[in-house]
């Protein structure tokens, strides 16, 4: 089918680009640069735009997302404003703006993380948005169906532990391949509502 | 102890002040008419200004919030922003801006309900501010303890079936006195990082 991969040049988006076009998908790329199509979908208005110019389409996937890491002492209102926008409103967005380009028992699926449920230090912003994802897409299920969305809330990639190790300490990685899986799951499947914790 | 009681109008305020009284506490309530207090705590601004009239503080408890209710086809980005406003980031303000005020084993309690887990059509606003509370608050525990937080999540009250039983068709109601409990255990006992569901 035809899919939009939002998010599709950081490192779980090359992943999913990968198998999905090895399924024999075709996978039509949003980034803010790099993409096939470029938008910033932090911006309403452009999530408007690129659907405009997106067409028809099987599933919407997300891998894209930006919130501020900092303690909760020094956070701003504008930090947790900023992750809101940058991983909640962007996704739900993607939801509200997409029913009317997506077919009927089409699906989106959107991303979230191990933060949603166990938290770390300077974690506070993500953690709020993933939860506000999470519970987004289990209300919106009761209501777009037959349209179906899902969420995909992974612990830190294997492949990106390098970077960020120090950040899950004792927190099981889970490799891109598994993350991979759950969205096929979502996009060839028939379940809505669901959030697969990996 | 002194006890900031914030929304300390509505039906669910109203219910703490007079349990969190007689047990003792004395009680300054927050709303934007009526109370001692007389803030709007969806402004940030305002939050600042509450705190520094109310002075030391051994707890803060909330019993507000506003979203609004409507399909998902019909709600706006405005929407999804007010209801992130409304009950998201006014309560986690409450707990940014209060950390200097409270005491240091001192708490915040703070309240979602059952549709951060169970959906409703037209909820989907509210579930993702819910699920935006819950998390933030299980983060932020880890970061500011001594100091408290917990969410009080409980399903539609008792009380209040006449206006909302229509909307909540099947799932069992509570009564405000046990809600009041869940209050009383987040501000007397010793817990942190709990969402308790009623």
């Amino acid at each position: 089918m035809r899919i939009l991969l939002v998010g599709g040049t950081g490192t779980l988006g090359a992943a999913l680009h990968k198998e999905l076009a090895g399924r024999g998908h075709e996978v039509l790329t949003v980034a803010r640069n790099g993409g096939d199509l470029r938008y910033d979908v932090t911006d309403p208005a452009q999530v408007g735009a690129m659907y405009a110019q997106a067409g028809r389409l099987g599933a919407v996937v997300s891998a894209a997302g930006h919130v501020p890491y900092k303690p909760v002492i020094e956070m701003t209102t504008q930090d947790y404003l900023d992750g809101f926008r940058g991983k909640a409103l962007s996704q739900i967005e993607l939801v509200r703006q997409g029913i009317p380009h997506v077919a009927e028992r089409g699906s989106f699926t959107l991303i979230t993380g191990i933060l949603a449920r166990e938290p770390i230090v300077t974690g506070s912003a993500a953690s709020m948005a993933n939860g506000a994802v999470e519970a987004f897409a289990r209300a919106a299920a009761v209501e777009i169906a037959p349209q179906r969305v899902n969420v995909v809330s992974p612990a830190v990639f294997t492949e990106s532990l390098t970077a960020y190790a120090p950040f899950f300490p004792g927190m099981e990685p889970v490799d891109l391949s598994r993350v991979a899986q759950a969205y096929v799951r979502s996009v060839e499947g028939a379940q809505t509502g669901q959030i697969y914790t990996l």
